[in-house]
């Protein structure tokens, strides 16, 4: 049991062609290549992060693995994520820490991280998810998990489906949050 | 999320045809019914189970649900599961807790899981995997998930990947241990 590869193949089972999909965090751009084939052309896919690098990145990547029609429906914001500029979403993903390869003190920050979060409870779609990666390989990673294990936990459990998984015999191994809104009834 | 739904899955993805599969607590049979499906009459499927009324009702269900081919490959053992008869396994579940519908004072024990896990240890095949369902709703189960989680924790990660997925914003959900032996290196 790969817990990015769960990630993934849940994100499989909740997106289809023609969904609006928030990448919170673009770091190298390896979950919007993995979002956009989902999506294959049809919807919007959105990439936020605040480091222009991570912008590049994942831009370069996308525009030599992509399609033309799957490029067609991305767009990036150079900027943090406490607020989406977009009103609804199916899917909002995270992938906290640092950008792979790039400056380590530039992590995510647990406080923005938090309002962001609270941003994408407000966004996302009945029957959508948010999901979170978290790596606790630093100080301030370890700190973030803790305060969004505690959000998480005070969802009220008649609007949301929280759940954890993670690797328990490895230190350090990552740990994946997904947050369901439940679908609205009657 | 479904936490019993992601257990199937996992199931399906690494039970073929011809493998030994044991469910080390048939409880009401429907574990080894989707297990069963899965085999498609080719291989073994044991069912162990410390109460009579357990293994008929599973016999029972397996009878009425399964095609001759299906349930010719199974067989049970009216035994504790502290040990395995079989050598080796490709899958072992257990489905913690009481009889649902049963005597609620007839749970499994903390000290016999434990050494039932051990001894799943020893006969799980390389690339094969243990799979834990708890359920904290009573005493023994608090108790018994606290062991389950330090017996896991402690699996040296060169030969054991172990996981862990529950649902966090709700009392007393179900939570899932996945315990899978590495492939032998070399």
């Amino acid at each position: 049991m790969k817990i990015t590869s769960l990630a993934h193949e849940y994100w499989s089972k909740i997106v289809s062609p023609g969904d609006r999909v928030i990448d919170a965090t673009c770091g190298n751009g390896m979950d919007m290549l993995a979002l956009s084939k989902l999506l294959d052309g049809q919807g919007e896919l959105i990439g936020y992060d605040i480091q222009k690098e991570a912008i590049q990145k994942s831009e370069a990547l996308l525009k030599k693995s992509l399609t033309h029609d799957q490029f067609q429906i991305i767009a990036f914001h150079h900027q943090s994520h406490e607020t989406f500029l977009e009103k609804s979403a199916k899917l909002i993903v995270y992938n906290l820490g640092y950008l792979p390869g790039g400056d380590k003190s530039l992590t995510t920050q647990t406080e923005t991280t938090l309002q962001s979060l609270q941003s994408a409870c407000c966004v996302i779609l009945p029957g959508g998810t948010i999901s979170v990666m978290c790596y606790v390989g630093h100080e301030e990673g370890r700190r973030e998990e803790e305060a969004i294990q505690e959000f998480v936990q005070a969802l009220p459990s008649d609007r949301w489906c929280c759940s954890h998984h993670r690797i328990i015999n490895r230190h350090q191994a990552p740990s994946l949050y997904l947050i369901q809104r439940l679908r609205n009834i009657g």
